[in-house]
Order: structure tokens, then C-alpha cells, then sequence
């Protein structure tokens, strides 16, 4: 037992002759699983009424020959070209509102009958010929499901949806709002999606009924869920124990993952950061995937080697940062650690992608050496990290319905966008070295000393009485301007601004201010300033202490910063955009007070993160994301990857993985 | 009598209890006024063949009650979904081609027959229910008519527009120029709507053919006012007095307010400046406004008391600014204060937008404070302002015509922006202190002094002989780079530049050269300099004097700004963009030459106005648009909102109505 | 015998009395020829059934009779009204999928059999009215084709091209890889257009197959092709020996201009470069003109006098810029010089556009009198340099195939555009003042010294091997980053980096870097460094010299620049983006050590360029196209334009044309 270590592997782009080199240079990198018939559908089903597994059989065969464990795809990363063209309603409409035809791949209406036909019946009869293949370690459904369609079948599937959700026009009518504008809506039938042509006007954001373009998001992404509940429903027909999954994409707008987590036995993901800076933003995905499944471990279903190709520009990951970044991944709860892809592509959009084999098929270029090393390493971890949890005292808080509220809202600043402030609040957290937890809304609250809550626009069911609770029995609540403004609907609570949340923040709002990015008002936190941006909320403070004002404008001096006690506990709000160093120093004392300040939270670059293993082994990862090598304090305990105690420098891109002893 | 305060209330969409409250807090803040029913179509027709007015009676009974004014709309801000549902007709094809479903609003085919008979049908039945109601001081026909539609429906309606305009297919051939690019039309039916899919290569500004553009311009502006003249003729068969208009939007581009001016009672107009910053913008749209009536009081519609929602960013009047602007507007001509809107919307995409009254229903925000106390001030002002008119010497002339010609034109710069040269003229003449009247390019010159003329694109009609009365009699003509250029289709006239004005301003141009914005080249004009930029036409003085010549480049010491005597006055021409403090520089002297500096001249932030009521009463508005107090002269006169004499010193965001005494 | 001059001329717009005033102005002008009926078809076929020959009978009577040359062209610039209104098939359907209607030019789509029978009948009709016709020395075909149509006709058209290159289906599917994103195509009517409804996700660079896209490409360029040789084959109907051309646009991507040279006679092109900056641009369109018929002269067809019109900003060729750049166009090869246009429309998108005559019909502008001053000198040169050659020993190879490939490739990087590379190693080979060729990849490299190969990325049949036989005989082969990577299909070649041209090189390319423009590593070479930007092939030299090394990253050290003996010659490769004063300081001493040096090497804005005359006098054109004056070495020769002996100082915009004494 160990981490397993491959990825997608894609042998019917080859002939036979060249598999033989795959699987001798898998042997030399160590690579022991691979996810194979990602993009198989046209391969296996080549007509209609024609299935035909040859060519799948002998992939399947040669890895179980070659003693390789299997990630299974059903194949519906794209469907086939003659589909598109005898059943022309498999294709999308898109937000613009064209038709389209068959080419790319995402390319599926997801409430197409046809389609959803068809791609359960690919992923039935795979299940069925290779379920109890005992290679076959989990199944792979689908391929980074996303997108949207906007075609009549999806209209009358959204219409069928609202009718679930609200029973009757009337309610519908109330939760849209829709006295305004003029935009009563008396037959079911009349509710179009809202798109470029209906409801939206500068793009997909950009709408005249936000609780219309909210729901409509709600159902694409439980319309493209039932897709992968299909497929997961055949495969359970001849399989029910080898787990199920799909790749994710980590903080993507478009899916709520929190609703799509319980249909997956394990959350799984594909890592492509933007940019080499990336490690906080990794940090938050990986703790996100996490928490889809309760902290459970997830699978690193797809990293690059080396590059990708679908960017403007697409850099090199440098020496080590491959490893580093896997590493990463691994602290965060990876128990598995793949790449895309395992030999490049000729030809199409992604001839120029990373791959652990290049064109030549050489072994001695640098990137198959770095992967040859980490497979090394993983293979003589072994097993010890597998299962294991992470102890967080710390919970963040993350909901795509504010995300999407947050940023379809006209008003009161476009610049303002979700991601920003929540990755503000973990980088600081994650500076400060705290193991924490990312979790949906809905996430039990009790175990967590301090739950920190960014802009959390919409506030829904009993969220207000449970944040309340955690101040209340001792712990600290920490949130943002824009929180607390919106019901379930989107519609604005009808009391002081933030709503539900004043109480336990003792404050209101009455107005706020918002400016371009280039405008600066300094806020003052004892006896620091940090500059402030984009929003500025009047905050009044009705029973908290002012932490933080403001230096400039007519607001001078009010409050922008506040604590507020509450029961045992403390209530905090910060009501303007602070810089980092703004966010770093609110969040400090915090940690401090409930003593979570992490080991190593005076080096910003050093990466720290606990895993404890179903045995009851903790093990500390420390990474080295800077420049610099890093000077160590004495740590205690082994590096399981030297079989030494911790050095007193940790190198660029040094990972120390160390089981307390 | 008193100006009207309040503005627009949507009750139907609250329960009555919140009615209750509003009027609680109407009666606060001095509130008489509402503007109701604007969005009410599918309120009050909720289906095809059902009209109800329940909901609407209760809100007109209710006002009445309160003793409020009521101007009363006729709904059909939006159309309903059922229409939009029961007859896709009513809605738009969009520039692009797309034909667009239910959704948003100005979502109606102007030329749709079935919406143009039930929007008629919707007017008359509101107006035959409510009209002879004391307290319906005027009828509010739609909302903000705007945007284009492209559809069949047009087209067939634009074919027969140009059939009544030019009579035949050869008239039209020789307008349009098509011989050009082989562009005949043998047939009225081969005319499409000039869109991104026949004329169009980068939008609605880059056409193959100006001539059929601009036509389509004057087609669309014509074919909304239909719209409108279909519901006032409905409600003038009910109501043969109560004055009927609709809110215009001040500086918007698609639509020709100057045709449509005849058939609205008043003008109206909804204020929603860009920035904070926009003081000389929203006098000149103030008194575009004005002019639209000959100089007639009009109404402010609509302005927010706090913040808008629509914009990327959308900041917060400060304290003071709305009082400022409020009086800005009635220093203009207003004769009317209102609001969009009393109480904010819980829902869509105007929940965010500043009210009166706010989410929580509070009366101690600054904001509601702040509406409170001017509605004090203009309760104390009482009735000396209505009806009182300007006193302008100044003319600027205001073209649609020459605004869409020279911005779709090909040629010489598409940086040149009709407002941006409008704008720089008319913000000399503002901060010179004048009072100007904006009029347009047919209104009688005989009363002014001196005529500015900025940019006059196309040159129609008589207005060349006029241009040079003004002059032969002593007055001063001033005028701009690319004027003159083309005839009322935008065929160039085949004679020196500027054509038909060419002998008033004693030039000709050959060539002009065109630059990037970063290009300056600084105009000489006596001992100063002045940066220029963008466009520079080589003038020769056929006649005229030098004034200001460029300093740069192959033309150096070449003319680029000349006065030629004609008659007893003078014509001016500025052959390039001058920096503001340029035009200020030319316009200086040719007022102070006529006395018409204003009394405050030398303090660029401190704007004056004059109004001359019916009884003769002359008021003088000071207002102070900068950040420091103003000194002031001594000046006579009592200021009506305080009762006393003019004070030394003009506060920020400070106002002054000084009766003279 | 003299350089044809004049340009392109529309009566049909005005009235006969202007004509006349246009014949005194050509006299006084030096106009010999005149282009006339470019855009007619409106005209000569008035309705579907009608043809009418009477007004451009009498435009070319009235030519004849002053005696001028005429190019006379078939008129299918823009189709008419009413073939689009009885037609609509003949209109295109766009990149986004819409259907056009009528308007505009370039608006035919090349598949429609409707367009295609009446555009040929035209031409026909024209040809045989006018065949014999002394007075026409050319036949102008349509008008700078271009554009791509995505309808259904050509849908069919692309199958129907595909099935020729291909054969079948397996074939086709191989060469677009179609295994990848399960792609197969069954049958050959399930091939769309790659479009934004298809392959496409960003634009037409971003597809997600890029065979299918580069196919369509060249399917494009095809039948645009056909519709030039339908036209053309119908005039050989009537005249077998006059030549048949059409105004191609230099550096214009959509149309592969090598595979339509074989069809004309012989080229001729519209030169409107970007800004006054532009002369190595223009050597370089006009030596790639020159190259698609072998090096035989070509005719500038268009330029403007003095302004565009439909750019955003339209600035002024300064005084002698007009002349400078004529006889900048005739040292390269023109063999004509002609302007667009004659007399300035009045109206439409052109109105504003250059013309020799304008609007106010002078003859004492400016411009008028520096296009009579090129008439006389033109008129003064006579014949001397008609069907004279270049006779250069560098070549430049030029290939549509890599442009699009480059282009439309996911990685590495969107920045590195292809003309950009290919200009920067012309900039250096024109700044070293060497006369060379710009030429096909098919061409013959046998007389060639030295051949310049930037960003070679698509590498198609023998060439590797012609390459390598131009280094074993002596000579060198210079190339860069990203050539030898795919081969016809756009699939990689399965070896090392840059494939079959590694030998060549001695190098191997294991992995590569991109990144933001900002960012800059700098190139050592021998003692300078070069900043290198964007790209960074870590170069692993195999038998090849390195000569210049990165400086920065963690390739510091590595090879940036590699020189490899191969036979007699040499072979350089430059792995990145060097800066300008890199890229020149790789090719001058290459240029040196062939003694291919420039005389006015060391002059960077003086340009030279040679032509050999058939009866073997040498000319020398010098330009000097820098803002001073230029001292120029001692010169043998006699001036043509002058009779003397080459000065010692060259005026900016001055002009040298020496017949070796």
C-alpha cells in the first residue's frame, strides 16, 4: 500500500509498439496507476448501434499485465461526432445564444435525453465488462464537468426545477421579486434561461433578476450532477464497492461542489494554479477538496510535469517545484498524486501540454528524472500517510451561493470579487501556519475554536444562530463587508445591515462607499495604518468596540474595524477591503488568544501542514515555497523521506515530511 | 405652489403595513410628490384579455388620501412575460442579429403592431380610470425610451420611413452614395437595417454606409417617439389638459430629444452623472434639457439621494452633494425635485440602488436626514421659482445630427467624441459665469450675442446664412475643427473646407492631420501655449487674422486659430483640441468683449445661475462645487433659504438663492 | 515606356462635367493610367436579367480619347443588392456563425454556385465587350480578397476538399489526430467549419483541433483562389495574352499568396502600412511581393496620397513621405505606381480617405502638387528600371502554413506572433543594407548564400534537406525557436526538438520556458548581452558551438544561440526572442563573412536596395527615411533624377537613384 502514482495515459493515440516503451519507462519512474478511456467514447461506441471494446480491452490488459492499478473513465469527457450529427439536441446552446455543433470537448447538453441515455449505457456496459478487474481501483466519471447550456431542453428542465423548488408561481414570483420590473411570471412556461438574449446584458454577471440568473446556476450545476449520477448509477449496477469519482477544478465558479460532494465516494482534482506564486491558493483548493467529503482524503487527479498549453503563456515549473508541489498536496490530504498526462499528445490542443514522456520518448531529459525521483520517494514512504486527517481548529468558511450572489450583484462594486476576500483571509491564515478546514455552510461549527466567514453575502437557514453559538460557547467569529446582506433568494434582509449577523456583531450599517481600485483610504488598527480599498461600510458600532478606523473622507475616524463579545467568545468584523498585511494583522491576535499560531508563522514562505494518520501517527509537512533556503527551529521527529531528524536550513523547494517520534 | 418633492414609489410591491410606514416618513421628509405606476403593465393587465386596476387604485386612493401629487405613469416601462410569451413579435433583434426573448425591459419592438396597440390600449385604459384626478399633476408615458431594435419588423418600417423621406429609390441612391462599393438599391426591399450583419465591421460606430446609419438613427429615434405619441394621444382622449412627457436621460446619443421636444408638455429628465466630478456636465445636460422647450422649466425625474447600482463602482454622494445638485437643477430650470426612489427594492438588480427610505426603514440615516432637511428648505422656498426663465445671451448649439455623423464617420480620428468637444466649450462658458441656452441648430439666433458652434459635424438647412447674420449684426460666432463638413445625408460638400461656413469664418482647409492622444503639439496663442491634440487642420486664412498657430511639426507657424471680421461682429475658428484651458483662453475675451463674464468669473468652482421668474423676480444661484470655502464679493440681495444677506464666505457643497433686492 | 501612373478612378460617381475637370487635373499630374469599373458589378448588371454597359463605356471612351492606359477590372468587388436580396446564399455566414445579409464589401461567400456563375458571366461580358482594347494594359480581378465564409456551402465544399487531400477517412483522422477528445469522424459529412459554434473557445486562434482549423484555412484560401480563376479564365475566353492580376495586401494572413501566384500574371499590392514607421515593413511586403512570381516586378496598385480613412487615427504623410515611399516601392520591384484614389468620394466610409483630386477639385494643395512633382519625375525616368531584378543572394523563407500554425497552436505561447519573429530578422537583414529575397519554403535555395529561416515551425517535404545542402555547399541557414516542430498536419514530430532539423543544428531541445513580456533574461554573446524576452528554449548543443548563453534562471549558463559546421557552411539556431540589436548583431557578421554587407551598412536609416535592368544597367535606389540629413559615403553613378553626381549629404525623405557611371 502506498500513495498511488501515474496518471492519464491514453494508449489508443499509439501504436502498439510504442506502449512497450510506455510501460518500461513507467517502470523506471515508478508510476504504478493509470487512468485510462478518459476520452474513449467514440473509440468504444464507434457507431449508434455499434459498441466495440477491442481496442479498450488491450489497454486494460496490458496494465494489469504490467501490474498497474487502473482508474477506469467511462469515456464521456467528450462525446462522439457522429452523435452530434444524427441527434443534433446533444450539442449546446450557449449564454449567447447560439446552437452549437459538434467539435471541443464539454460539449454535452447535460438535459439531453439522448445524451443521457447514451452516456449511462457507455458507462453500464463498461462497468459491466470490466467491473471486478481487481486493477481497477476507482472509477472515473466524466471529465472536469463544467460549462452550461441554454437550449430549450435545458429551459424546460429549468422550469421543472422551479417547480420543485417553489410549488407555485406565487412563490416563485416573491422569491424573484418580480413586481419589479414588471416581470410577473403567470405559466411556467414563460421562464426562460437567462442569458444574453433574455434577462442579461453585459455578460454572464450582468443581470436584470439576480434571483433568475441565481437559480439558473443552482440547476446547471444540479442538471450536469444528474449526468454524473447517471453514469454512477450504471456502474453501481455491476460494481458497488470500488469508489466512484470525478476530477474537480478546484475553486471553480460554475459547480457547486458542495452539492455534488455526497454523489462522490471521493473527492478528486485537477491542480493547474495560475502562476508560480500559487502555493496559498493551492493550499486553500486542496483544504476545499478536502472538506467536500469531511475531511476525508481526496486524489491529485491531474498536475502537469512540466507545462501546460492552453494559457497565454505557459511557463516551466522549475527544478523541484513539481515535487514540491505534489508534496504540497500530500500535506493537504492527497492519497494520490497524478499527472496529465503520461506521454504527449502529436497533434491537437494539447500536443504542447506537459507529459512525464515527451515526442523523442527520452528518459534522460530532466522532467522524466524529477518524476522518476518522486516516485522513488513516494514508494519508499509507503503507506504511513494514507487515510489520514487533518486536525484543524480552524474553519473557513466557503459558499458558491455567495460567491455567485456576490458577484451577479449590481452594486455596490464590480471590483469587488469573492475569491479575492476569501483568499485574503486563508492566505493570512495560511502565513500564520494554521491547520484549518475549509467547509461548506452547512458544516457542523462545533468543533472549531475560531470560524472565519468572508463575505459571506447570503446567509441561509440557521447559519446566524450557529455563528453565534461559536462565539457564545468561547470561540471567535471573524467576517467582511458584504456579509449578512442577502436571504436565500438573494432578496435584501429587511433590517439593519448585516441582517441575521448584527447581533452578533453588534453593529449596523447604514451606507457604504465604493471606489475605483486606485483609490486609498487608510485604515488605523491601533498604531499601524493599512491601506484600505473598493468598499468602505459606515460601521456603527451598537455594543462592539471600535478595533479600526478610518483616516480619510467624511468617515473619518468611524469605525471600520470592530469586536464585538459575545457569550464566552468574540465577534469580529472588518468592513473594507484591508491589504494583506491589513487581513495578516487582524488575524494574528486571534490565532494567538486560542493559541493557533502555527510552529513555523514567522516565516511566510515555509509551508506547514498535519496529517494524522488512522494509527494515530502525526506527521508535519514543511515546504520551502521561497527563494531562500529557510532557517529551522529544533523540530522534533524523523524526515521520513532522509530517515534523518530535521535539518537546520530547509533548501527552495525543500519538503521535510516528518513523523513525530 | 411649491416645487414638487418625492419621486418614484413602487408600493405593489410591498404589503400595505410597509405603505403605512412610508407615508409616515413622506410626511418627514416633505414628500408631496410620487411618481407611481411605472413599472405596473403586468400589474394591471395580467393577461391578454384581463385588466386590473385593484392593486394601482389602492396606491392612487392611498396618495390622494396622504394629500400627495401624483404624476402617474402609464406602466409600460417593460412589457409583461405574458406578452412576450403569447407574441415573440414584441420583442427585440439586437444589433447583432439575435433575436431576444422575454427579459430585462426596454425589451419592446417599437414597431411591433401588437405591442403598439396594447401599449396604447394600457394608456388609455389608465388614463380613462384615473383621469380628471386633482391630484394627478402629469402623465409619465414609459420609461427612459432607448436601445434599437433590428427586426423584420423595422426593417419593413424603416423601408417605408426612407420612402416618405426621399420619395424615390433615387433620391435614396444619390443620398446614400451608393454608387459607392456598388451598393444600388433597385428595390425598397433590399434595404436590411444597417447592423454587425450587413453594414457594420466593428460595432454600431463602423459602418460602410454613414448615409444609411444615420438614417436608421433618425428611423429608430422616430419610431420610439411613435410609441410615445401612440399613449399620449390615448390619455389626451380622457384628459385634454394634465401635462403629459416621459423622463429623458439628458446626454444620451440614440435618441434625438430635439424631434421629440415638440410633443412632450414638458421635459423631464432622470440625472445620473458619471463621477463627483461632473458639475459642468450636468449643467450643460440641465440646460439641454431646458432648451428642449425653448427654454421652459422642466423636471428633474429622477437622481439618486445616495448611490446607483448599475455602474462597476458605484460611490456615495457625499454629505452635501445631493442638497448641492438638487439646487444645481432648479438653478438650471427645474421646476421639480425628485428621487429614484423612496424606498429600496429588496430584490434584483436594483436592490442596491440608493432610496429615501432604506432596507431597515430607518428616518436617522444621513441619508434620509439629509432628504428631510431640503425638503424643509424648498418647502420654505415656496413658488418664486416656478416658471421662471433664463436669461441667456449665449447660445451652443446642440446637434444629434452632427453627433451621429461625425462618430460614425471613417475618418480622421475616431478619438474625436462629439461630447468631449461640446463639453470643453460649454465647460469655458460655465466657468466664465455666463448663462448660456443650449438650443438647437434650427432655433432662432436673433436674441444672442455670441454663438458657439463646437464641432457642427453636418451643416443643414439655413443655419450657414444665420451663423452670419449673428455675426453681421455684431455678434460672435464660434466654431471648430471638423465642421462644415458634410450636408444633412453626410455627402462632404464639394468646396473648400468648412463648406457653406467657409466665407463667415474667411478660411479654407486642404489637409489635417490626425494623431494618437499622446501626440501634443502646443498652439501659440499671444505670449501662451496651449497643448493641442488629436486632430490639427492646416487653416489658411483666406481673409481671417491669426490668432493661434501650431509650434510644431511640418506646419509650424501655421494657423490654428483665426477671427475673421464679418460685418459689425466677428467669426472665430479653433482648428484643433485645445487643452480646456485653451478653449477657456478663446472664449475669455469674445465674452468679456460682449460683458458676459459672469459675476464670479475668477472662482472656477463656484457656479452661478440666473432665473427670472414670471413676475419678473430675478434669483441668482450660487453654488460651490469645490472643496474650500469660497469668498465671495459683496453682493446685494437676500438668500432665500436662509433670509439673510449673501454671507463672505461660500461653504463647500454651499448654496445661495439671492433674491435681488 | 515609363512606370505606369495614376490609380484607381470612379466616374461612375459623378456627374460628366467633373470628369473633365479630372483630365485637366491628370494632365497637369503626369496620370498615364487609370484603374477603372473596381467596383461596378451594380452598375453593369442592374438586375439579375439586365446588363448595361453605357457608363463605363463612356468611362473608357473617355480614357481612350485622353489618352491614358487602363487597368480595367470585372467590378466584383462587392456583389449588388438585389443578387444578395433574390440570393441570400451568396452572402457569407461569419466567423460566430451568423448569417449575413446584405451590405459592405467582401461579402460574397467563394462557394456559392449562384455567386460563382455570376461573378464569372460578369467578367466574362466585360472581357469580351472590351478585349482588344490597346488602351487596357491590365485586367484587375475582384478586389484584396479575403475574409473566410462558415455556411453550409462551403461546409460542403471543405468535405469535398478534404476527401481530394485525404482519400479517406482514416487518413484524414490520423493527420488531425482525432483519437484525442474522442474526435473520430465516420463519415465525411460530419465535418463542420472550425468555428466559435465548434472547435473554437476564444476566437479563430483558439480551436481545440488545430488540424481541422489549419485545413480550413487553406480550404479558404482555395476557393477564394477559384473565384479569381473562375473571373480569370472567363477573360481568356476573350484576350489570351493581355495580363489578368488582383491587388493583394503584402502581409496578409488569411490567403496564402504563394499558392495563388502560379494564377496571376503578375502580382500587385495595396500598401497602407500601419504608420510612418514603416519602411523596413514595406521592404519587406514589396520583396514578398516580388517573391511570388520569382523576383519579377510588380505593380503597387494602391496607396494613399495622404490619409486613411478607416483607421481610428488617420494621420497625414508629411511632406516627401509620399514620394519617398513610391520610389521606396519601385527600388523593391514595382514595375507601377498607383494611388488610391483619383477624385474623393463624397460620401460613404471612404469620403475621408486620400485622393490625389479633392473635394473641392484644387490643384493647389499640397498634395496635388507633390503628386505632380512624382508624375514629372517619373515622366523624366522613363524606362530605365522597367522588368528590372534584385539580384539577391540571402533569402528569407516566408510560409502561411507556419504563420497559421504558429498562430492557432495552445503552447507555448500566445505572444510569439509570427511576424513578429520573421520582422525582426528582416529589420536587421534591411538595416545591414543586403538585397535578398523573401521566398515560398518550396522555392529553390540553390543560388542563395544565405537563408534565413525564422520560426520555421511548420517543417513540409524536402525542405531539411534543401537547408542542409545550402550549408554542406558554403553557405548559412539561420533559424530560431519554435521551427522544426510539426510536421504538414501539425503534428510533432516524434524526435527530438527542432526534428528533422536537428542534425542540421547539432542541438537537441528538451524543454522550453515562456513567460510575460515583462520578463526578460538577458543573452551573453562573446562580450555583450541582448535582452531576450518570452520564449527560452534551454538549447542542448550536439555537435553545434555555443555561441551566446542565457544569463539568468536556472538555466543560467545554457545555450542560447548555437553555431553548428555542417559541410562547408554553417548552421545557426537562436533559441529565444533576442531584442532587435540581438537578432542583428546573430546575422551581421554572418552577412560579413559572405561580404554581403550593405554600403550604407553602418546608416541605419538609409536604405539601399538594387535592381538590375534586362539589358544589365545596375541601379542604385538610396532612401533615406530618418528625420536628418544623411552624409553619404563617395558614390559612383549618376543620379536619374537629378543628371549628377550622388550628393554628400541625403535630405530626410531624399531620394538617390544611381545608374552605376
Amino acid at each position: 500500500m502506498k500513495i498511488p502514482y501515474g496518471g492519464d495515459y491514453n494508449p489508443e493515440q499509439w501504436p502498439r509498439a510504442v506502449w512497450e516503451d510506455d510501460y518500461r519507462l513507467f517502470d523506471a519512474a515508478g508510476v504504478d496507476t493509470l487512468t485510462v478511456g478518459v476520452f474513449t467514447w467514440g473509440l468504444t461506441q464507434p457507431s449508434y448501434d455499434k459498441y466495440d471494446f477491442a481496442v479498450l480491452d488491450g489497454i486494460v490488459s496490458r496494465a494489469v499485465d504490467g501490474g498497474r492499478k487502473i482508474c477506469l473513465a467511462t469515456g464521456t469527457g467528450a462525446h462522439p461526432a457522429w452523435l452530434a450529427a444524427s441527434h443534433p439536441e446533444v450539442t449546446r446552446v450557449d449564454f449567447e445564444g447560439r446552437k452549437h455543433r459538434y467539435g471541443a470537448r464539454h460539449n454535452s447538453c447535460p438535459s439531453s435525453p439522448v445524451y443521457r441515455r447514451l452516456s449511462t449505457e457507455i458507462a453500464r456496459r463498461i462497468a459491466e465488462r470490466y467491473a471486478g478487474n481487481p486493477a481497477i481501483i476507482a472509477w472515473h466519471v466524466g471529465n472536469e464537468y463544467g460549462g452550461a447550456c441554454y437550449c430549450p431542453i435545458c429551459a424546460a428542465g429549468f422550469q421543472e426545477w422551479l417547480q420543485k423548488r417553489y410549488g407555485s408561481l406565487e412563490a416563485l414570483n416573491e422569491a424573484w421579486y418580480t413586481t419589479f420590473w414588471s416581470h410577473t411570471f403567470s405559466d411556467w412556461s414563460q421562464i426562460e434561461p437567462p442569458s444574453a438574449l433574455t434577462e442579461h446584458w453585459r455578460g454572464p454577471d450582468h443581470t436584470a433578476f439576480q434571483g433568475i440568473t441565481l437559480d439558473y446556476q443552482r440547476f446547471m450545476s444540479d442538471a450536469l450532477l444528474a449526468n454524473f449520477c447517471d453514469e454512477k448509477a450504471a456502474i453501481r449496477e455491476f460494481d458497488s464497492s470500488t469508489p466512484v469519482t470525478t476530477n474537480f477544478m478546484g475553486l471553480y465558479r460554475p459547480i457547486d461542489y458542495h452539492r455534488w460532494a455526497a454523489h462522490l465516494d471521493f473527492a478528486s482534482w485537477d491542480n493547474y494554479p495560475p502562476d508560480d506564486r500559487s502555493a496559498a491558493r493551492m493550499a486553500l483548493a486542496h483544504d476545499l477538496m478536502r472538506g467536500l467529503k469531511g475531511g476525508a482524503p481526496f486524489w491529485l487527479m491531474e498536475q502537469t510535469p512540466s507545462v501546460t498549453a492552453c494559457r497565454d503563456v505557459n511557463p516551466l515549473k522549475r527544478p523541484g517545484v513539481m515535487r514540491l508541489w505534489s508534496w504540497q498536496a500530500v500535506a493537504h490530504g492527497a492519497d494520490a498524486v497524478l499527472f496529465f498526462q503520461m506521454r504527449a499528445g502529436r497533434g491537437a490542443s494539447e500536443k504542447y501540454h506537459g507529459a512525464v514522456i515527451g515526442h523523442s520518448g527520452r528518459s534522460d531529459t530532466r522532467v522524466f528524472q524529477e518524476v522518476a525521483a518522486l516516485g522513488a520517494e513516494l514508494s519508499a514512504l509507503g503507506s504511513v500517510t494514507l487515510g489520514a486527517r487533518t486536525p484543524a481548529r480552524v474553519a473557513l468558511l466557503f459558499d458558491w451561493d455567495s460567491w455567485w450572489a456576490l458577484e451577479i450583484s449590481d452594486g455596490p462594486s464590480r471590483l469587488v470579487r469573492y475569491l479575492d476576500v476569501v483568499t485574503a483571509y486563508h492566505r493570512a491564515l495560511w502565513t500564520l501556519g494554521v491547520d484549518l478546514d475549509v467547509v461548506p455552510v452547512t458544516a457542523s461549527l462545533t468543533d472549531y475554536d475560531v470560524v472565519v466567514a468572508p463575505a459571506l453575502h447570503m446567509l441561509k437557514g440557521d447559519l446566524a444562530e450557529r455563528l453565534s453559538a461559536v462565539a457564545a460557547r468561547g470561540g471567535t467569529v471573524v467576517s467582511t463587508f458584504l456579509s449578512g446582506r442577502v436571504d436565500e433568494d438573494d432578496n435584501a434582509f429587511l433590517s439593519d445591515v448585516p441582517g441575521p449577523l448584527a447581533g452578533l456583531f453588534g453593529i449596523r450599517i447604514d451606507e457604504w462607499d465604493a471606489r475605483d481600485r486606485s483609490h486609498v483610504n487608510p485604515v488605523a488598527i491601533g498604531a499601524a495604518t493599512f491601506p484600505a480599498r473598493l468598499i468602505f461600510e459606515l460601521v456603527i458600532p451598537e455594543g462592539a468596540t471600535v478595533v479600526g478606523t478610518y483616516t480619510g473622507d467624511f468617515y473619518t475616524g468611524t469605525a471600520a474595524v470592530t469586536r464585538n463579545d459575545h457569550g464566552q467568545g468574540q465577534a469580529w468584523y472588518v468592513g473594507t477591503a484591508l491589504d494583506q498585511a491589513g487581513v495578516t494583522s487582524v488575524l494574528r491576535p486571534i490565532l494567538a488568544a486560542h493559541d493557533l499560531l502555527g510552529p513555523l508563522a514567522d516565516l511566510p514562505d515555509v509551508e506547514t501542514a498535519t496529517r494524522v494518520a488512522p494509527d494515530g501517527t502525526r506527521i508535519l509537512f514543511v515546504l520551502n515555497h521561497g527563494p531562500s533556503p529557510a532557517p529551522l527551529p529544533a523540530m522534533t521527529g524523523i524526515d521520513l523521506l532522509t530517515g534523518a531528524a530535521p535539518p537546520a536550513r530547509l533548501a527552495p523547494n525543500g519538503v521535510l515530511v516528518l513523523r513525530a517520534s
